[in-house]
């Protein structure tokens, strides 16, 4: 069986998570606890040079990182239900979809860049959250009004996929972050819509063994 | 014919530029001046809610956004010379070093980025540099064991494709903002053979019609 290298409440790995859970794929999941700095050791070193999760062990060692990359390779090896609809022009409208989040929000409120504005900026708490609440909400206005402007239950599909792997990681943060998500009523209902399936139900960050 | 919108020296534009050059398939191009502001108007918005470029508009109008998801769309619709290798591994492991550039450099050294770290953080010119120059570094690091770990001239490939359109406006950038490039041998032996050819001098800032 492969193995899912993560932590609980790594946006990353939840998409991940979420990705396995819709392909009905059983995977091994291994924490790597990032309150201890265990991504900084060589163990996790050798998995990812990047000392990020999650890393995806396939059963012959081979270690893929990067969640966007992982979901393709799940998508192109087990391809039911597809993550991705096969459309060039609905895919590439997904996956922008998802590089907002994936890319302009997500990495930039990434703990390492958290941690540099708080030593290098003089940042406190108010601050830390500032800034992170500032980036979601500037991406999620973009997503909100790409969402209204298509009439299927969830971004572009009528059932969950690529996009809401990483949305609904990204909503879980806003919260954390204290994020007003009555300004984004479309984005709200496809979370609610997908929360309520039991794949996200067993990705949930408080569903896995190491959520403290 | 399509049109591709985009600045001289936005590094995802410059992206997308050498995926057409490689693809050999002509554009049109129109530019949005960044140092203007004309990203922020209501005609540049109707194209992409994000307000970034490269914008990519298909001959029946539809408008297709971010830089990876624009080069996808390219790979599906123009196959020859493929971007990206077809094999699962090889193509997951290439899309994750592209997104250590596209998510994990890039957009952290985005302009509004820095405009914000300016007016909210209080950092001045030498404070930005630092900022960019961290994040170009870090993701570096990582990216330079990746390649020395394959033998190949290219990243992963004998020939540039998705990793590469990728990396040299990364290395572009990097160079303005005075990242010492002789950490990274292999990285810049990669940049090196690239700039060599055609395609790429093709799509250099420099020679795009709206250099300043």
């Amino acid at each position: 069986m492969m193995t899912l290298h993560g932590y609980w409440r790594s946006s990353a790995s939840y998409r991940v998570r979420i990705a396995f859970a819709l392909k009905g794929v059983e995977v091994n999941h291994h924490a790597v606890n990032l309150r201890t700095g265990e991504q900084s050791k060589d163990t996790h070193l050798a998995r990812n040079v990047q000392g990020y999760v999650p890393v995806l062990e396939l059963e012959d060692g081979t270690q893929l990182t990067q969640s966007l990359a992982i979901m393709d390779y799940l998508d192109a090896t087990y391809p039911e239900p597809r993550l991705m609809p096969p459309e060039p022009i609905l895919r590439s409208k997904i996956l922008a979809a998802s590089l907002i989040i994936a890319s302009d929000i997500s990495p930039i409120q990434n703990l390492s860049v958290l941690k540099f504005i708080r030593a290098e900026h003089g940042q406190d708490d108010v601050g830390v959250t500032k800034w992170a609440a500032h980036w979601i909400a500037k991406g999620f206005k973009a997503l909100e009004l790409i969402a209204q402007a298509h009439e299927t239950e969830f971004l572009m599909t009528d059932a969950p996929g690529f996009f809401e792997c990483c949305l609904i990681p990204q909503a879980y943060n806003a919260k954390r972050f204290g994020v007003d998500m009555t300004q984004f009523p479309k984005l709200s209902a496809i979370n609610a819509a997908c929360l309520q399936r039991p794949e996200f139900e067993k990705a949930r960050p408080e569903n896995q063994l190491d959520a403290v």
